[in-house]
């Protein structure tokens, strides 16, 4: 049984998804490891992560737009605004979605379906760089 | 440390929880596995997996009539309509439940609770096969 | 490659996010394991996970509303109301969170970033005494 870790950064330009499929590819490659588990782990709770279609591009673009409209930057529930309009929205968003989701590796691959990608769904509006940790587990 | 995988393939026929606690069991006793974790994986984004009471169907009924009030069909806010008015927000639902789930593996038994079984949610009306990986680790 | 496993109970007392970060911590300590995973499994339908910020407790008290808005008590959705008008929708935000969380272990401590905590959110009114299952694996 074997393991590897590693911690990349994503650097975000506002709201949306950024994918890092390629990079849980790299790890497993690199690890060499035929049959085991990739998690993929986000170290920050106003972003977060989602499997999601890595085809049309309008899917992203309307899961972002669901996702303002369900809950909405400035909502007067929110007492926590000391960080902005779009800080705790971007804390339900996270709550709402995933922080870490984990993958089986089959035959040396990561067992993504045909229009899987792995995405980091950033909530914010500004840049922020954002750390994921990739650990894989296997033999 | 040992490991088993398995790929299972479910039927549904429309939307609604469709339970594989039963193959999630069967994977950890014939891997012989006492003390570990088994992780559950839908390969799709139009549908997904949840954790849910196995008691009282009326609870898979009234999931499934909120996330049809929260998500409706046909929402004119989405731009990716080409699969039906039920697709996207099949990808919604998909975003706001689980892709990955892991259990516990206890005493050669998973780790659910008296009143949880381990769940399929489809999100479209059509029928589909839906690939599910098992991929079980431990002792 | 070693594991460690522990089942810890919190006593909850009514609606809200309980922290056990420190269990977790305590069990990867223990188990002496310097890269590998811990999971974190909640073994109930009206309860679940979520990695939230552990700063301003505003944060928790906004979290809390808004799934209460979103998700309100006595809905007439809902059919499953033979256990109380705030059991179904604990079903409901229970599937809109999380069953499992799987964070890295990473030189010896949980890959939590600054400002996440590891929280069991109850979602019932009541108190309960809540079952959560620690699993780590590593080397």
């Amino acid at each position: 049984m074997r393991q590897a870790q590693r911690e990349i950064t994503l650097k975000t330009t506002g709201t949306g998804l950024y994918e890092f499929s390629r990079d849980a590819h790299a790890l497993v490659a690199s690890a060499e490891i035929e049959m085991g588990q990739l998690t993929a782990y986000c170290r920050h709770t106003s972003a977060s992560l989602v499997i999601q279609e890595n085809a049309d591009p309008d899917v992203q673009r309307d899961l972002v737009a669901f996702f303002r409209r369900l809950v909405p930057d400035g909502d007067p529930l929110f007492v926590h605004t000391m960080e902005g309009p779009d800080d705790m929205p971007a804390h339900v968003k996270s709550a709402l979605t995933q922080t870490s989701i984990v993958i089986p590796v089959t035959h040396g691959k990561l067992a993504l379906g045909t229009w899987q990608g792995l995405y980091l769904f950033e909530h914010r509006h500004a840049a922020h760089a954002r750390k994921i940790v990739l650990h894989v587990i296997g033999a």
